[in-house]
């Protein structure tokens, strides 16, 4: 049984999609951020980071999206989310669910919260310059989509992609939307055609980009 | 047989230190900042994001330390440089080596690339905004050695050890370097004292934080 903070709509969501792909038993508690609940006391405790997710896996809570979803596929490995290790695929897979903990949830941290990045005065720039590295990162994923698509694994399905779909989401109130880019936009196509996408956008309350 | 692209000091370092833990064949091409080699168009064929380390595993190129790092270990379990799939410190061990990647890498390009991340008339204070989160991750990470070290996974050496060490190492000129914490200096010192990174140190020819 695992059970996981979230928040709708938040960095909580790709790890909650994956626990609906799995089928994996959990339970879903909320952290309220109108109130600021993820700097609790209570919840700092789970996490000190006072983010979400949180998932706690036998009894002990872990943190970072990436990490958790690399944890879940390894742990349920009869969904093959993942590439087992010693595959052909494996690198590639590591390389682009790295490469967006890495390099493009980072520019969406300095886009969502600048005030992390820059004085409130020079905000409107800072978030120009998260902008074009999101932007960046959207190229070479197009890129590679076109090249070895549809998903990034080609015809497997992977977390790489409920990731992807989920950081794809993000942009959808900036000025150019991951959508825009062809590949990407076949891309999430596909995985809002899932039944896991449509069961977590009914669980979260989510409307937008449904 | 392994070909590593490296710079020396960079990213590419935790990756050498790596194959030479694992005793692992391989070869090195320096790539040479000086020259912007790492902007050529033969480069960016191998790495479209003109960076190091890019490490050419059964004749493909790939990136991203943190990938490479976990590559490696799984490619190389007799090492045991990463707790195997399923065990109990599994989740501990892909928490920190994300974390590392999410939030403490990411803040140092703030730190060592400040054009990326502002116009150049506000990089001094996007530079602050970048060792404040820095500094943040070395708080949390020392309160996890003391708890659990000495190691990340305690007695257990990983490549989470290397990764953090290397990140250590680039907050030498820094205000307040790594080794101000009484637990991050331990660990450092650990990993100094290996054989790996003596060798590491005179094929790159590094002096510095020796
Ligand atoms: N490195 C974390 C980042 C998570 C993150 O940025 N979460 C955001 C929501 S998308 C959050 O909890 N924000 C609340 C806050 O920062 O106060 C991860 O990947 O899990
Ligand atoms: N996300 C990359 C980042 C690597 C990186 O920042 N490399 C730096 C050296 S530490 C680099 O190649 N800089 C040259 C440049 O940006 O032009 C990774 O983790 O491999």
């Amino acid at each position: 049984m695992y059970v996981l903070y979230y928040s709708p709509g938040t960095a909580s969501m790709a790890v909650h999609q994956t626990l609906l792909e799995l089928g994996a038993p959990h339970e879903l508690r909320k952290v309220d951020f109108d109130t600021n609940a993820q700097k609790s006391a209570e919840y700092l405790r789970l996490n000190p980071n006072g983010m979400v997710p949180t998932l706690v896996v036998d009894g002990a809570p872990h943190y970072e999206c990436a990490a958790l979803l690399l944890l879940l596929a390894e742990r349920h490995p009869e969904a093959a989310l993942a590439p087992a290790p010693g595959t052909p695929q494996r690198a590639t897979f590591l390389q682009w669910v790295v490469h967006f903990a890495n390099t493009l949830q980072p520019a969406y941290r300095q886009w969502f919260y600048p005030q992390d990045f820059a004085p409130t005065e020079h905000e409107k720039e800072s978030k120009e310059f998260a902008r074009r590295r999101i932007e960046a990162v959207w190229d070479r994923l197009d890129a590679h989509l076109a090249a070895h698509g549809p998903h990034i694994l080609g015809e497997q399905l992977s977390i790489a992609d409920l990731y992807a779909t989920m950081l794809m989401r993000w942009s959808r109130n900036m000025p150019k939307p991951a959508t825009a880019w062809p590949a990407l936009a076949a891309l999430a196509q596909r995985v809002k055609a899932r039944p896991s996408w449509q069961r977590l956008y009914e669980i979260e309350g989510l409307t937008e980009w449904a």
